[in-house]
């Protein structure tokens, strides 16, 4: 259960999307009372990360900011709206190449799916399956999700560090903080900086070594018409049923005229980010994933 | 129990903010299949309000367009933003100096806060304390609302009607189509429309004459620090209690550092709008009301 790789500095961001208030209130609470977050075997930082953004109240000014990081973009001087500039400007602070390169980033984010405390992870390397047990250990209530398959490893912001996991939490509208989320992230934070002190320090304790990971399949887009535009709704039966199985032939939309439309798949999958405000513009409904048991 | 005014046009409008997508989508609806609202002895006219500020999925472009009906504000040419171009514009279409100008506007809303369906009233006029005593009588779950003591009446859309009322239905995160409120909304809308067809036919039926009504008294913001930034959030036990009793001593704000902030006031009071998204920015955390039984 020992951590191969030492620790020495740790980012937690808040306000990628601008409009996500939990991670960006907490990075402010953190620079306020840096003390919350210290440890002694790492030194951690925080990051605002779109400050115009959050300003306004909107997930980014000119385009995704968690859609920034692809390599080829951050090296691609040509890409100069607001966020491509601001993640060249944090791959230079923070980035591997960096002087005060990060191991470990740790990414805020709010859903206005019904997705509880998710952990995302972008891939199933032990240190995350490690980090992903430990965390479902101490927290039962928490989710697991792994959007390896998405793509999304490539292009987050939390990419950029040697190890990087996000938190998801949610129904959370955007533009709005809810407290008791807040106060949940705020302890799944103090587990994870406590998790990578006992990591460094050798102390680690015995933990179960197994925990349900749902991992991402493929995203499914509302019905639309011609002109693409959306002509259904997430079905009744369905919103806030994040990780809740769903079946062929189980109702999936309601189309405006009244036409419900069935879930039709040979497999029961595990919808996720149903029904997520800011993917209405991405054409993504929902995540579908597939249940499994890790044994690490 | 006479409707002493006849109505003649009627103007169902959505998408007054572009964020709130059940009303932008029922006109959607309305527009392919107007035989939906049409009704024998009135015309039903319909408007997607503000089409830019829908088409980016945003409340507004430059300034929230429920706030610029002010009759001096309609009249100053000099006033040029887009949302007041555009109120300048369905006021020439449908305001009471048009040649096609409405009896009656139903404005279609939604709201991050817990508040159910509620239908909201700028003033107690016998048309309007009528209507929400039929429609209490018909839905008896929704929630009747007078924001008459805040100003509303003058400078929000539905002002331009010889009535107007509008539909507030919550919690539903912006930028998001909640298929439970759609049906909910749309169910009400028909209710209104029959309601005026009966009031022109003379033939009301019985209905009961008493109802719960909340008057709006006054606006409650979230605590700032010198920098006009909030330090506090809707104490957990407070969020999603929209319309319940708000007794002095009952903690109503949670400070990020945990300091619980309680409510200080000589009489109960029933918080509405508790945790809206689009209200951060105008410095109101909720409304506070007070409940009265109606007798019309």
């Amino acid at each position: 259960m020992k951590l191969s790789n030492r620790i020495n500095r740790v980012l937690i961001v808040g306000g990628t999307h601008g409009n996500e208030f939990t991670g960006a209130y907490l990075i402010k609470l953190f620079e306020q009372f840096p003390e919350l977050i210290h440890r002694d075997s790492f030194e951690t930082l925080t990051l605002l990360a779109n400050p115009q953004a959050f300003a306004v109240g909107r997930r980014y000014i000119d385009k995704d900011l968690n859609r920034c990081f692809l390599r080829q973009n951050l090296d691609d001087a040509m890409l100069c709206s607001y966020e491509e500039l601001l993640a060249r400007n944090i791959d230079d602070l923070y980035g591997q190449n960096s002087k005060s390169s990060v191991d470990f980033i740790l990414d805020l984010h709010s859903t206005t799916a019904n997705m509880g405390v998710t952990i995302l992870i972008d891939n199933e390397e032990p240190f995350n399956l490690q980090l992903a047990a430990y965390l479902s250990d101490v927290h039962p209530a928490i989710k697991i999700y792994s959007s390896g398959n998405s793509g999304r490893s490539q292009n987050a912001l939390r990419s950029l560090g040697k190890f990087g996991i996000g938190i998801e939490v949610g129904s959370i509208p955007q533009g709005v903080l809810n407290a008791d989320f807040f106060l949940k992230t705020q302890s799944i934070i103090y587990t994870i900086l406590d998790y990578l002190e006992l990591c460094n320090e050798d102390k680690l304790p015995a933990f179960s070594n197994t925990f349900i990971l749902y991992k991402y399949i493929e995203a499914i887009d509302y019905i639309r018409n011609e002109y693409g535009e959306i002509t259904a709704m997430i079905h009744p039966q369905l919103q806030f049923k994040d990780y809740e199985a769903l079946n062929s032939g189980d109702p999936i939309f309601l189309r405006f005229d009244g036409q419900i439309i069935p879930y039709v798949a040979k497999l029961t999958t595990y919808p996720v980010f149903i029904n997520e405000a800011a993917y209405y513009e991405q054409g993504t409904a929902m995540c579908l994933t597939q249940k499994h048991q890790i044994t690490i």
